[in-house]
């Protein structure tokens, strides 16, 4: 599993060393990357979702952080070349203060910082190269908990399985082959037909534009439907299994996710399909003991009145535009990570018993 | 009540004497009318929704018909115009064909043929005048259809309430107030305070374009969401009262309607809310006995791929596009229509007892 390759890169490091990554607002019209090393481009590219899915924004952040810690690209060349441990405190601020439900930036931040005050009493250029290592083993751990989440959760797929998926959680979303979509890629590379539905995923449509387009590139068969056909799709018994990602998950299991994930669930529940969350264990906040203690964004209104160049609301009318619902972890069936597979009741202590991986 | 004019004039005559529709596929960005007199542009402004709703569709097909049997204009002056039962039967068939679904647009036909088949011995002139008169009398009847809705619906409609409608049952699908939205037009005139959250409603965004557009001109205050907003909205306690239209109600209380009705059902359910369908009584099909006798439309998958000129969907990527779904009755509390509001379990003989009007 492990030899898996992701469908597509998405962030890593540019060939003169600094941030690169795959620029999703332009997806699927045009495949191009941004090529990064300022804190303010860094942060924009977040923001704005050029890179975006909860764990490949903390690989952006780590490698980002890394970089900037570097100084100038110029100056790389120097032996004496790097920011202070003040600056990159700060640079680490403004970063996290991009997007703040998602909780792997906060988690990669503070590993980086950490490492970064280890080296406190080092030089710039040696806290540096420490960061440096430091993000890559936070990228190379990200594809490796995609593969482990793939590994858990292809169990519940069995050949000929109909998934349902909302907005994007593939590798779009990670350093690997996604946390939602790593059991079907998983199943897919064990030679089982899966089959995905692929929700839009308004306003942003992730679905849309990003999920069925990685997933064709894989060769899996894919369909899109408008975010309202999933209840009719499962009415027609069209769906097996409803398989989405989260970007928190509180230690009772409640779930944030892309906003629609909490209706799915409901129509799930009422139309008796599992609904299964797949999400990396770094995802899992224990600071947060029930949903209700996940902040929600609320992101601009542009972005549902406005679909490329077509106004869809008039101006002058109210819009509402959470990023997030939380769904209550009573309707959700399965939460895989890649420490393995939990069953209701959730119970995410660190020596919690886990199923033993699937044979 | 019978006073209350509609925001918008949808569909009438011309000053030249054909028929006349405001174009919605250019809402909310513009305000533009087609005059039309031919069978093509007639059938051409049904099938690309030029005109849509149901009952609009039914005043808009009645008018056309009796526009194409009075002849080409340019003989309307001469005594001996109008044009043969056969050609208006043809004409009939053609602008049936358009929409599967809607039964008004059948009903309003299979009215204006009768009152042609009456006339098949009178010269084709005073055919096109009895044809005129009967589409007319459709349309004033259309209107006070939706008077009589408003009345019978507002009753649910406290100050206060917060409704939640999907797709576009408002003015802008009748000759009127609108079916779904005239309980909230009505409410809004007795002084109530009636907000309205307006699902966008993907793909054809009716909600966001259009019933928005129209409640805002009445200045009925209402806010867009995305379809997938729904269901945190409802858990967030937002959302007194579900009111949608329907595009045909089966004779067990089964309803065909826009898209993500059901799954608006499914969620009311869950969250204990009302789920009510306001429609006309001609939108009653009796010879459907269940909602698995309603055909559904399957639409051109264009309609999800692209959005203005964006696309979302990249080619080669299937696209899965129904224009509605089926509602079961037993997700249904109320059914609005103008001759009264009835409650499970629905019976629709003309003779039903009927709940008393609203004091």
């Amino acid at each position: 599993m492990e030899s898996l390759a992701p469908p597509v890169q998405v962030v890593g490091w540019s060939a003169t060393g600094t941030l690169r990554v795959l620029d999703q607002r332009r997806l699927p019209a045009a495949v191009e990357h941004l090529e990064l090393h300022t804190v303010e481009a860094i942060a924009e590219a977040i923001r704005s979702l050029a890179v975006r899915g909860a764990p490949a924004i903390g690989v952006a952040a780590a490698i980002g952080l890394a970089v900037i810690a570097a100084g100038p690209p110029e100056t790389w060349r120097a032996a004496q070349h790097g920011r202070s441990l003040a600056e990159i405190e700060s640079a680490a601020a403004a970063l996290r203060a991009t997007r703040p439900t998602a909780v792997n930036l906060a988690w990669a931040l503070d590993r980086m910082l950490g490492v970064a005050r280890a080296y406190a009493s080092q030089g710039p250029a040696d806290r540096a190269a420490a960061l440096r290592a430091e993000a890559e083993a936070i990228r190379a751990e990200d594809a490796a908990m995609c593969a482990a989440i793939g590994r858990h959760g292809a169990a519940l797929l069995p050949d000929g399985t109909r998934v349902l998926t909302h907005c994007n959680a593939g590798a779009l979303a990670t350093a690997g082959i996604g946390t939602a979509l790593a059991p079907v890629y998983a199943a897919h590379a064990a030679g089982r037909r899966v089959a995905v539905f692929a929700d839009e995923t308004r306003p942003l449509l992730q679905g849309a534009r990003l999920t069925a387009w990685e997933l064709q590139r894989a060769g899996i068969p894919v369909t899109v439907c408008t975010d309202s056909m999933a209840a009719s799709l499962m009415g027609s018994g069209a769906v097996d299994l409803v398989l989405v990602g989260a970007d928190r998950i509180a230690a009772n299991g409640d779930v944030a996710n892309k906003i629609g994930t909490y209706g799915l669930a409901v129509l799930a529940r009422h139309h008796g399909l599992p609904f299964v969350v797949a999400a990396p264990w770094s995802t899992i906040d224990p600071q947060a003991a029930t949903g209700d203690a996940i902040p929600i964004e609320m992101r601009d209104a542009q972005e549902v009145r406005t679909i490329g160049a077509t106004t869809v609301v008039a101006d002058g009318i109210a819009v509402h535009n959470p990023a997030f619902d939380v769904t209550p972890h009573t309707l959700v069936s399965r939460i895989v990570t890649d420490r393995g597979m939990f069953t209701p009741p959730y119970v995410f202590a660190p020596d919690a018993q886990l199923l033993p991986p699937p044979a």
